[in-house]
């Protein structure tokens, strides 16, 4: 495994007068896709937190190339991009049934801290696991 | 002073593809509606919680009588409707510019509870107040 | 199939500063749960709604019982409990992996309505169908 | 003026269980002051829309510095920082009484659009203001 396909279906409450999924959803996706993401690498972030350990968002950053509907099916495609010292950076392909190429791209990048929001090093046991599944999507 | 008008605009990712609010939403002009109630009877509820005193949403309903759409400019007029041991509850009317009638009605009860979820009674100088202030819309 | 179980984890953007998930979310989710509920007896939401016909909210109340947290596994157990000639109630349990009661029950009330929001009466089929299901939890 | 400044206060439903404000909800922030830019420079967002002149969002993007709370007072400084053909860039810093630096800064691109989400020029009207108003924060 290098990448995790987490798959959802456009929430009615997700989309906007517009008739399409509001901007903003696209950030609660990549979220429930890294939660995702750590659980199939063996990691619960819930266990972080009890831990004392959080992973703020620090950047976040999201393109949209073409629009997606109620109930679409949609799939996060999520891969850790960059291991550092203190943060992760995540990258994000959303793809929808039906579309050869990615209907948005973003990424995220979170720092490990502690409850008063001061940075920590990543624990040592997720870093080596991050690089055993590999960075690429 | 017996309720308290807070006024808002409906935010676009408010709205829904249906064109219109979503219901969901109705409840979080409803919570944003107390927080200045209590502020415009000398209260800041983030100063409840920092003394360890939450108010959770026990019971919450909604009426949806007339829709309302993307920088409506509407109204949610608020009263506490009953005072108990340890509970509230708050009535809502949601007015819009150009209605005469209220375009929805609701209530929620909240229960004064510590951070483990045990009820609490409520704060006296709250109750005086709220006596003070009356309970009808 | 009486009921319908639609299950979900809570999402972090689901939770608010009390640390338990923020009060109008359950909405959001009972929302979902009609989508799959439609789904599971055959038909998609999204097709009416292609043909004119709308289902907006009239009504809708939830019960909390328990909070629940970040990453909880919950189920939202469906059920149609009325059906009249233009409108459908449905009723929800939310049940938390590890609790024998429901941590919430509510219920919303449907009318079937037109792009103008007349009401319209219950489309022949779908009746036929929600009859045949049955309507106890 | 060059730039408006949109203020709001943290609704408790934006927090999450960090007791900070979810990540995602600077974006709704922005779009509320978008449309509060608009109306200061006299048009309605919703005007456009009535006309068939939509303003997707191409790309989304936020840094955040400091974390901001429930019923915390905040101001969304916005200017229009990029007028092309037929899009438009804006630029967001979000301060919070009591700090001297943002706690946040965010650009969005929007692309005038047809309702099939064809790009449209910009109107010519609206083009004029915004280079009158001034393009820096």
């Amino acid at each position: 495994m290098k990448h995790f396909d987490y798959r959802t279906r456009v929430r009615y409450g997700e989309t906007d007068c517009m008739g399409v999924t509001y901007y903003a959803n696209y950030f609660v996706w990549f979220e429930a896709a890294r939660t995702e993401y750590f659980r199939a690498i063996g990691f619960a972030y819930a266990e972080f937190e009890k831990q004392g350990i959080l992973l703020p968002v620090a950047d976040a950053h999201c393109r949209y190339l073409a629009p997606c509907s109620y109930d679409d099916l949609i799939t996060i495609r999520t891969v850790v991009s960059q291991i550092r010292q203190s943060s992760l950076r995540f990258e994000y392909h959303v793809l929808k049934a039906g579309c050869s190429k990615p209907i948005a791209t973003g990424y995220t990048v979170h720092v490990f801290s502690n409850r008063d929001f001061k940075p920590l090093r990543i624990p040592e046991e997720l870093k080596s696991k991050l690089e055993l599944v590999g960075l690429e999507l």
